[in-house]
């Protein structure tokens, strides 16, 4: 990589995670070290001019000059069908070896696009973005080259790992559900009205974790038990998004738990991580590491590959 | 009931189907013979001023008069917290004698509202308007007083008759599951811009009822194989919606029949059971009934009761 000419003489790469809501920019230096991190609302959905070079300049400002600009590398949504430009799925299994050997360039920029992961065949499914944030999860931590590790967020996923490449996974619309079923759905009209944000109810979560273990008639009728229990006088209103939290997790949990087992980690947003923590113990399930921040490391370690 | 003195010198009672949407009348004549019917767009969500009464007032003009007003009985959302005056819960078995002693009178109108049914205890569950339409469906066809039937709707109905009472329910929220996943989440953004709406592709439906039934991870990651299938090439995306809708009502059949058997009949909208009859036929369950507009003869039965 090209010396640097920024205000940190020992900058060396800068590393974009970039997803639908969120746009996060790390300033690297030798060894994937963060020198400096920044972080801006600036998601590929909350740009509806579609200015994602002015996004960039703007979020590196300093960080490079035009002269001698550092390389950049991008993983997340930015490289989706509605992003800047698309890049390619790479099959699994796959690792970061693979996933540097199909980088897609942004033209007129120092940028390259990590790809997704595709999975074909019987069940069909996608990542992007995720698949950075494990490989940089297993340059913090080796030992989990062959377990399951569950990356908590809009679409959860639950991923096999071999030898240290995703061989398999499997996509819960978890957070999806709740946000849509919260803001558009009959269930989120049962907050007090009037009350803000009623936040999340511990004992109410619990309750709804534990009814998704035993529910036959799977979660379309478990939705709507979090109306029903209101009506009856059951729960509180104000508890009902708790309810609906606990439901949709521990569904996700049963379901998970039973095809792939115990996961060896959870990655993703730290607050988030903490209420799979919760319902993982109510199972019986303690002690699951939670890795935060892993993107920085993911997106060094491709371009490290990528380099040689 | 008193002598009529509207257009129709027969009339003998004005029923109401008052939903969330929309808003059915019905003039009645002896032994329940229909004698008019109107509907208009009026449910309760769609009447942003609440003026329930203009709504009857308008919907009901000639079939009454001041000096003698007709009897009238409603059903349905209308007696929900959000409707016109709120109307209690029967607790489970009911039929339509128990329902006929709680009637709740709106002041200052000829209506009294018919109560829903609530059951309590380890599945706590509602229903506000499939009751009447179920006594309407025993009142036709008095063969289904000791079976399952299902009510597909915004909020399907898996209901167990006892000795023509509704014995115990269960609530799948699929109807709305796919109006919010289609308006709201990712899933409706994948059916091609410009193209209008695609409707509902057969054969796509027929994969998702097809996919439902061998789902692992449940419906939250069956939810997601709606987008990778389209991303990895698997399904077109002008297709999506009726694999989405074939997931939703395979799910449900896939839980409501493991838990309560065949269906003896279907009641509801023609066009939704038609797409519930395609789904059993092709889960080997061919033959069963389709009852519509089943609601005038369980107001009519209600207010016989009710009359007694």
């Amino acid at each position: 990589m090209p010396a640097s000419t920024s205000s940190h003489p020992t900058a060396r790469l800068v590393a974009l995670d970039w997803g639908s809501s969120s746009f996060r920019a790390y300033l690297l230096g030798d060894e994937g070290r963060i020198l400096e991190r920044r972080a801006e609302p600036w998601g590929i959905l909350q740009l509806p001019e579609r200015d994602f070079r002015g996004a960039f300049d703007r979020i590196t400002a300093g960080w490079s000059s035009a002269s001698a600009p550092l390389a950049a590398i991008a993983s997340g949504m930015i490289g989706s069908a509605q992003g800047w430009v698309e890049a390619s799925y790479v099959d699994v299994p796959a690792g970061a070896e693979q996933l540097a050997r199909e980088l897609t360039p942004v033209p007129g920029t120092p940028i390259r696009i990590v790809p997704g992961l595709a999975q074909r065949g019987a069940a069909p499914d996608v990542m992007r973005g995720e698949e950075t944030q494990i490989v940089g999860a297993l340059a913090a931590e080796p030992g989990f080259a062959d377990g399951v590790v569950v990356l908590p967020g809009t679409h959860s996923k639950w991923v096999r790992l071999a030898g240290g490449r995703i061989r398999e996974f499997t996509t819960y619309m978890t957070g999806e559900l709740f946000s849509v079923l919260r803001t558009h759905s009959i269930l989120g009209r049962l907050a007090p009205p009037g009350g803000g944000d009623p936040g999340i109810d511990d004992g109410a979560f619990a309750r709804g974790v534990k009814a998704a273990q035993h529910a036959a008639g799977g979660l379309g009728s478990l939705l709507f038990s979090a109306r029903a229990s209101v009506l009856v006088g059951d729960l509180p209103a104000g508890s009902s998004l708790g309810y609906l939290s606990g439901l949709l997790i521990g569904d996700e949990l049963r379901a998970g738990l039973a095809r792939g087992g115990r996961p060896a980690a959870l990655i993703g947003d730290p607050a988030l991580c903490a209420r799979y923590v919760a319902a993982l113990e109510q199972l019986g399930i303690g002690e699951v590491p939670v890795l935060a921040d892993t993107a920085p490391a993911g997106l060094w370690t491709i371009a490290q590959y990528a380099s040689r």
